[in-house]
């Protein structure tokens, strides 16, 4: 039995038969769709998840960062795809050495990134894929017109050590129009070039409920292993989908209606994403934490019936479990109402 | 020399000659005004950077958790206060640890934690000092009334373990009479109960300007060891004062005057702090980072005559420091003008 009452707080805790049912549903939506899960690796920096999720089906590991990806191509040796545009001098034996271990998928927006991966990888037996990044309405990276897509991706198909593979986007779940315009546009400009698409990688959880509609070949999720409030802000997921629950302790209240948690910004983070408070309490729904010091929560609990008290144990659904995730060593976690054992996050911090 | 486009980005640098003025412009504020300086351990959270401090003239260090207090009990051995709630079963044996180390000051703003102090130290051979923490205007944790710190202080007094020294507050910088007020009422309710108040300690890099006016004893100040946008909002520092800067590269530019920067919100936090935007950039200060991915930085730099280019390395000085350096294990460091040994953040996460 969980001693909820001995738990060091602020303590975010997982809760595993959650995260497997999470990481069964988006198998089967794949399988049904019949396209490639490529699950990120940047959620959960694990490699215990990761080998759930590929035991589970994915057949690769998306991934933000190089140095995310050297610890798939150490720890994991799975296929991994870098969805960032890289660059610098400091990066290019290190890009050179993962591409040599892993079959490696780089992405692509612009001719000064083409020319340094072809120099990391001229020298490689085999090409590496590249996919060629489009921006279909989030304005972040990405070219911007399918003309120019076509053209990167020619220019690509000139430089040694590559090979133009197919596209990458990211669209924002309410423009799907947009990106299929975007992509059949693309397609046609690219064939013309003599060029193949074989490969379309679609991602994003909020964009799940669209999967396919795009034809895709791959999808690339992350947040859907553990959900969070900004998931359920979209309306892919409810609080019982959440998997992951950060444990903090009321330590003070100095007026009616109001308190200190001991969860703060270097906790929960101060990603509002979609809200203007810093995470949901299941517990205390009308509760409200409406500002955040390092290691102070402002909760107002002034609309909650019930009143908790100085020193119970509150449970918070981060707004965004990603970056939560990125500043824990190991996760504790449960499982049928017992700890199970924690969950280390093996990539925390590696951000080059 | 600096091999600036060897850096591997993104990436954080100290400047240790602008740290080094930094803590010796502390110190010699702080013995100007005969007050003790305590720095907050929770800004660097290293201990070289720590023992910097101490060598220079402080005479104890504050920190916001007991794992950090830790860190400082087996590293340092100094004077340390803990300058926040703390409450819970699994923290009471570790806090009787640390008090049998160090000679440790606990701060205190209810009966509850008051109550679980006494417990933890009851048994000890020597009282831990704790401080009454009063709210003159933050609405965070303290008392907010003159009488309440005066029965708490009371209360303090009559329970084992414990020996009531004074008060500690956090006033904001601009509320500089309420807090004298609240000040001189404690001081009159307390000595009405035949309790002395030994010590008072101030806090915050903002209320620097105030240092002395209310005649504390002691001064808790933590981001002025780097100084980061904030300060320079509050009028505190100037860019020239920021020791911590983060080295970002731009990776992407799909639109004129708009790019993406390889530093995100896992490097410089989404913490706002004063801003609408995630950090000031020395080089290009028309340029704003208007949004954060978690390893994208939106930069517009529309506005900017001079424009940046893809692959060229860009300075970010970030609006809040102490949350980015949680995010380091090792920090690099330059000195006059080249590389010097890197800083390590040894209470990197260490939140309970």
């Amino acid at each position: 039995m969980l001693a909820l009452t001995e738990l060091d707080t602020p303590q975010p805790v997982i809760d595993r038969q959650i995260m497997r049912a999470n990481i069964a549903a988006m198998q089967a939506l794949c399988n049904q769709h019949h396209i490639a899960n490529t699950p990120h690796f940047k959620t959960h920096k694990s490699v215990e998840l990761a080998k759930l999720q590929l035991a589970a089906g994915a057949t690769a590991l998306c991934c933000q960062t190089l140095s995310e990806a050297e610890v798939i191509a150490h720890e994991i040796g799975c296929d991994v795809i870098i969805c960032h545009q890289l660059l610098g001098a400091a990066k290019i034996e290190r890009l050179r050495q993962v591409a040599s271990m892993v079959n490696l998928t780089m992405i692509c927006d612009n001719a000064v990134v083409a020319k340094y991966l072809s120099e990391c990888f001229a020298a490689l037996s085999t090409p590496v894929d590249i996919l060629v990044e489009c921006d279909t309405g989030m304005a972040r990276s990405g070219v911007v017109a399918p003309q120019t897509a076509a053209s990167l991706a020619k220019y690509i198909s000139t430089l040694p050590g590559l090979n133009f593979a197919g596209l990458l986007l990211y669209p924002p779940d309410d423009q799907i129009e947009r990106a299929q315009a975007f992509l059949d546009q693309a397609r046609q400009l690219i064939e013309a070039e003599g060029l193949s698409i074989a490969r379309i990688s679609n991602g994003g959880t909020p964009g799940l409920p669209n999967i396919g509609i795009l034809g895709e070949t791959e999808y690339r999720a992350g947040t859907n292993i553990f959900h969070d409030r900004m998931q359920m802000g979209k309306g892919v997921a409810t609080d019982a989908d959440c998997a992951l629950t950060i444990y903090t302790t009321l330590v003070s209240s100095a007026e009616p209606g109001r308190g200190i948690l001991d969860a703060g910004s270097k906790t929960l983070t101060s990603d509002l994403t979609l809200f203007d408070d810093f995470g949901y309490l299941p517990d205390y729904p009308n509760a409200r934490i409406y500002k955040l010091a390092e290691e102070h929560g402002f909760l107002d609990f002034s609309q909650c019936e019930h009143k908790p008290q100085i020193g119970e144990i509150i449970r918070v659904i981060p707004n965004h479990v990603c970056p939560v995730v990125n500043l824990q060593d190991e996760i504790l976690s449960v499982e049928d109402g017992t700890w199970a054992a924690p969950v280390r996050v093996d990539a925390r911090g590696r951000r080059r």
